[in-house]
């Protein structure tokens, strides 16, 4: 064979047939120079470093993740360095705000933010945004309505900033830390991973810089550009804050019980079945009535799916369940579960709930149970917005999980205070009645007249099934017909279904 | 507040305001039809059924993983089916061939396949290639430079066809199966992740059909199109055959020992290191030393990187090595220790071995031990084409590991049998020169000039440093000068550097 230099005009004949260079050997590539930078990421800066390298510019789109819930540090921390380093008009595209991020509304007053997308909105900054405070209506997304719109580009993310309680130097990221004493724990980076695999530059910030390779890990280096060591990404006391609390209320409890029993005798109740509950009291309580009935008839689940609590890891770990399918963990236990068992998988919210993936896991869900602050005659389900015209809660899950399961239950009190949840039109259309099944309340079950077969099955097993016109005449004749709210004209919301399509809009709402 | 249809002009506007759709409720969403077929995947589908609805025409790129090396079942499965379809003119674009794909001859011939990009071909395809069976030269590339070729779209993949040990009907699925029975197992789906993620449409072959959710899983629901249950995907008894085999061949264990002193006389053999070791006997037979010194000198790994083999996951298990990053299991007692144990991490070839992706793996990898068909005076490596001329090997990670590792490390005799191989310049170019740093040989270690604190150190240790030329001459006394080899005029190979670049040809051979 001839020499590789005789062979030169062969090789460059094979370049420009493939339309390729012609291979040129770096011959400074191999030095002890060269061997000690190879050591040193290239991704490691300081905050401002990642935020000038990454190009970021007025106008542009910023992302954040709400896995620290309220606890969350990662927000304020960026957004306060954006506004110190003198930037406007940019949208925040955040899973989801809570009230910690009420230092906001300063930011929205100066111009730093300009444009809102979230799941949800609470305390102080949601009070804000309901009086007018933002000239651009916030837009609210479902979290499978989220995931496909950054997925299909309705919602393009410019630069990403995603708290990891822990980080190697590449940024190989996750909700938890093998550290001997992590700063943190927030589980599963399920709303995270579709910022992490579409935005145009992603900023890791951790309060646990690890060894390479910091594997398993849920965001992978492919996807991250620059890592950021800061003090804290948030409090893991608090993940549990805000929907989640385990009830000792007793109209809960017989909520609870109820819901179970709607469960158990609604013919999806089977070996294998599979099942979400929300993070409301009742719903949580639910489980534990459940988990007696599954011991007793021998019956498995196959998984369980969404924010997983305590609750869930538990059946799991008892052999009850076979595997949890977790975007959110929803407390400590369900942090920890998530980093120890790998059974205990971590999914992306376009896994979790995407509405353009058959193969998402809300497809093959059989029994979901959810809560709401308002339903009303037609089913439609409100979470979002208070019966004072205020916002003050979030989309999550809601709609994606009760349009694709089988058997979708709102548990629901027929008053809290004097204030009726089962309503003539709900304030806010979240979740719309025609994917929801059945409403569980303390004065009687109403099934939803497309699904008669449910209501069948339900009255044979000697529940009160009720229409629910007699629930929402029981609630006036309790507290009379509310007032009108005293909303404004100004659009200070725009709820999007998860199909991408506008579904209902926000007023702004007087004093 | 106005009711919904009051509102209406207003979410007409928002929706406006947005450039999207309203809403419209599709009332038919929530029947028992609905959710009885709700029940059944989508994308379940025979093989035939598969292939048509991918849309896959004539000219179009095809793509296969080689995990079950040997034992492969699904590239000749596929490509019968495609030819009794009759489609003509496909690019077959395979992460590797080897001799069990011999009938791809016939496909050849008969025009079903026209094109092949591979990093490796053996046996009987590989001997007609090098006569000069194909019109269109074959084009090979490394691990890492197939995975950034995907990546960048240098490689655009139509239809992937991808093996899998299980996989639910959504298609979650892995190279291995957690039913008690499973059909086969392979460990790692390394190589085919570029494919799943890239690629158009993409088509799981599975023999173990398991429930959803098939979780942990290496590949997601989320980038597949189709499953298909077949007999069998590959033959497990087999991942271990091809290059890897245990050796006791006498002068591979004294060129273990040697590859070993060199290591731990290198500068590199400190708390924290990172290794890989190619699949050949001598170099896997060094890590039996390595080991020892590892425990004497209280020494332990960061991570085994590569092709993980038995010997890898018993140090990982002793605790010598803290990670395992697999991209290809070779053995089955790795492809276990994948499905078992949450520290050994699948990867795919991006993340292994690309150029592109400053936090690929191998960027952070200190030692490699690799083998060799050839070394040149110039410490340029051909493990691709053999001295008579005949493809007879793959790429793989070579060229990757050899340029981005600190020391890169190539055993090879000076002799096997009649051929010398160590010579003035190698038959094909496939690693470059400017990335080995040590050759070593039964006659001594040559050390690459750029490298002379390298070679201080092995010398201040006692290990006989020699000059590659006197290996060189040293092969010639022995054996005399080798006849020119009988090259035709055509090219046959084409020979791609990880850039993307070309760095060589192969032309064909006469018999």
């Amino acid at each position: 064979m001839n020499s590789i230099k005789e062979r030169t005009q062969d090789i460059r004949e094979a370049a420009n047939h493939l339309g390729k260079e012609v291979f040129t050997d770096n011959i400074s590539k191999k030095t002890e120079q060269r061997l000690e930078l190879q050591k040193v990421s290239p991704k490691l800066a300081t905050l401002e470093e990642a935020i000038r390298k990454s190009g970021l510019k007025d106008g542009m789109t910023i992302s954040f993740h709400h896995h620290f819930r309220g606890g969350d540090k990662v927000v304020n921390l960026v957004v306060d360095k954006l506004a110190e380093m003198g930037f406007k008009n940019l949208h925040l595209a955040a899973s989801s705000l809570s009230d910690v991020h009420a230092p906001l509304i300063e930011h929205i007053r100066n111009g730093v933010i300009t444009k809102i997308s979230t799941s949800g909105l609470r305390g102080e900054l949601a009070r804000e945004i309901s009086m007018g405070l933002m000239e651009e209506p916030v837009v609210f997304r479902s979290h499978g309505g989220r995931g496909s719109a950054i997925a299909n580009g309705d919602l393009h993310i410019d630069v990403a900033f995603l708290g990891a309680s822990s980080s190697d130097p590449l940024g190989n990221a996750c909700g938890y830390s093998r550290s001997e004493n992590p700063k943190s724990i927030c589980g599963s980076l399920g709303y995270a991973l579709p910022d992490a695999q579409y935005a145009d530059k992603v900023v890791i910030l951790t309060d646990d810089l690890v060894a390479y390779p910091n594997t398993p890990n849920s965001i992978s280096e492919r996807d991250v550009d620059f890592v950021v060591e800061v003090e804290s990404v948030g409090d893991s006391s608090k993940i549990a804050s805000g929907a989640i609390r385990d009830t000792k209320n007793p109209r809960d409890i017989l909520l609870a019980q109820q819901a179970a029993k709607v469960i158990i005798n609604s013919g999806y109740f089977n070996d294998g079945f599979s099942i979400q509950t929300g993070s409301g009291g009742a719903s949580l309580a639910a489980v534990k009535f459940i988990r007696e009935s599954m011991i007793e008839k021998g019956i498995k689940a196959s998984y369980a799916l969404g924010g997983i609590t305590a609750h869930m890891v538990k059946l799991h770990e008892e052999g009850l369940i076979d595997r949890l399918i977790d975007v959110q963990s929803f407390d400590k236990v369900a942090a920890e579960s998530l980093k120890n068992d790998p059974m205990h998988k971590e999914v992306s919210s376009c896994e979790y709930a995407s509405a353009d993936e058959p193969g998402s896991a809300v497809h093959y869900l059989d029994i979901v149970i959810l809560s709401a602050l308002e339903a009303d005659v037609n089913f439609n389900v409100n979470v979002l917005v208070g019966s004072d015209g205020i916002i003050r809660g979030a989309i999550g899950g809601h709609p994606d999980t009760a349009a694709d399961s089988a058997l979708s239950i709102i548990v629901c009190p027929l008053l809290r205070g004097r204030i009726p949840c089962i309503v003539d039109e709900v304030t806010t259309l979240i979740t719309p009645g025609s994917t929801v099944d059945v409403i569980v309340t303390e004065y009687g079950i109403a099934v939803n007249p497309r699904r008669p077969e449910l209501a069948e099955r339900l009255k044979a097993a000697g529940l009160r099934v009720v229409d629910i016109k007699e629930l929402r005449d029981k609630a006036l004749s309790i507290i009379g017909t509310p007032a009108q709210l005293p909303f404004g004209d100004k659009t200070v919301g725009i709820v999007m279904n998860r199909d991408g399509s506008v579904q209902d809009v926000i007023k702004n709402i007087a004093e």
